[in-house]
């Protein structure tokens, strides 16, 4: 763990970042150091983004890359059913203009570290004639319970999603709502069976559940499916269908989640108002995705996605 | 966390690396889950490695850089009297050549993770159009008397080093052999003050041991000082001093630490087979870096490292 001198991006972090208590040291030394608290398991998850693949610099701003990077990361402790602790931030920043990219990008992580109660503990600064690179590690805190993993799925369990689907591509994957408040409230009700974010979009991460479970099926109910007001502008731009946005973009960063029937309906009759859930499908106990239409007619939805389909019909 | 399917290095270095008994479950979740020991702290740390900044990929190879990444980051952890128990693995591959890059990388990182008995627990795989970049970030586990940090060095302490200093461009620093086994005996004995690992040289190094400490100052024995071969090739090349260069170069890997007079003269009096020990100076009560010469003169060692030294006299 070292920083170069020139455009200390961590050191600044430090001074505005939140800690947390159970981090003994912070930014400083050769590691940080941490308080496992007894018991209890712990998570860890690290995405790279990278200028031109993951974010376009020049269009959206540093501050927009800071925000995605720590987002996409307390997404996927959420999706354990954890809560954060400390991150750790690496970047590679370009020569060019590093000190206010630096800049820019502290303001964004460190907003979402503060709105999160996550600790900046730890990292390394560098900079070089390349693209910015910005990889974020977020350490995390299962409940007592343990986590909820992609394979705990069980014929019959409903399928439920967090939030609207579909057009993330419009400007919110820049904007990741990483759903730590609803992980810990589904952790607390203990009848969560498996769960995943949604970043690749349902229709393949639904599949890692399926796979992780026992090669599990899974039937959607094509009405049920939450559509983003931004898969329906994104579908009167392409041509596709919203339900298709809703079904493939990915980059919602929502959770997708199973659990038994009658909890799902009691869900429904006496919601949650911090825990919004959409009861989209079931799943199956023989292999397959499938897609029921308001008629009830049974679609395979192919592994390309929804607009592989040769007849698309929604 | 997550991989493309193209380039899937985490799955393929996840067959080849061994696991650990606390990594309760590795690749292929949104997290990875770690167990930690009750009672111990932990320590994390994370290094990311440039293609054209800390290694050149078209005259190493991807394996010397997978060997590299994963041992500087296990020099941090050495540097805290830690064991490591668990490694993450997030890259940027160059579109062209991808594939062999991995494999290459893959090597290295695991070579590395098998001798020091890391586990490969998660990552993050990605192509793009630039450089190649790996992050690495590894979570260690303490000895019940906790971290050694940089802090703790006292007035009157030795200073010691784990091996010789200089020339590590000529290609050492390209397979860092990150001083675990050391580390674990010295914490055995737990007389250690401060320690800290020598990536930017021990005169920039030391420094921050001094710093950190409470603004001591320290006396470096000129001739105490181990210099390796290396340096004196480095210095037949260049015309600096081996001494200049076992002093300023850096990416060492070794160790530098304080401890008590009287225990510096204990093991060198009976000396530990698996831990040798270089006594190459003392920490003194008051601020400054000096160098003392055969014949007792002091000059004082600048900031700038000791080519900075007007008459350079070693």
């Amino acid at each position: 763990m070292s920083g170069s001198g020139e455009f200390d991006l961590i050191a600044r972090i430090r001074a505005r970042a939140p800690g947390h208590p159970s981090v003994v040291l912070g930014i400083g030394d050769d590691c940080a150091v941490l308080r496992p608290m007894d018991g209890r398991l712990e998570v860890v998850t690290t995405d790279m983004l990278m200028d031109g693949r993951h974010f376009v610099l020049a269009e959206v701003g540093p501050e927009a890359v800071g925000v995605k990077a720590m987002g996409v990361n307390l997404s996927d402790i959420a999706a354990m059913a954890a809560e954060p602790v400390a991150a750790f931030v690496s970047v590679a920043l370009p020569q060019r203009g590093a000190d206010s990219i630096a800049e820019g990008l502290m303001a964004g992580l460190s907003a979402m570290a503060g709105r999160f109660g996550v600790a900046l503990a730890g990292g390394d600064t560098n900079a070089w004639d390349g693209p910015l690179v910005v990889c974020v590690t977020v350490i995390g805190r299962c409940g007592a319970a343990g986590p909820v993993t992609r394979s705990g799925a069980k014929p019959g369990d409903a399928i439920l999603v967090t939030g609207p689907l579909g057009g993330s591509l419009l400007g919110r994957h820049l904007r990741p709502e990483p759903r730590i408040r609803e992980a810990m409230r589904l952790r607390n009700g203990g009848h969560v069976h498996a769960m995943i974010d949604l970043s690749d979009g349902l229709s393949s991460d639904l599949r890692h559940v399926l796979a992780a479970s026992g090669n599990l099926g899974a039937t959607i109910d094509a009405d049920a499916v939450p559509i983003h007001e931004d898969a329906r502008s994104a579908a009167a731009g392409d041509g596709r269908s919203p339900l298709a946005h809703a079904l493939d973009d990915g980059e919602d960063f929502e959770l997708c989640l199973t659990m038994p029937e009658d909890r799902a309906r009691a869900h429904v009759v006496n919601p949650d108002p911090d825990l919004r859930l959409w009861r989209i499908g079931t799943i199956e106990p023989n292999p397959g995705l499938w897609l029921r239409g308001a008629d009830g007619a049974l679609t395979p939805l192919p592994r390309g996605g929804f607009d592989h389909l040769r007849g698309e019909g929604a």
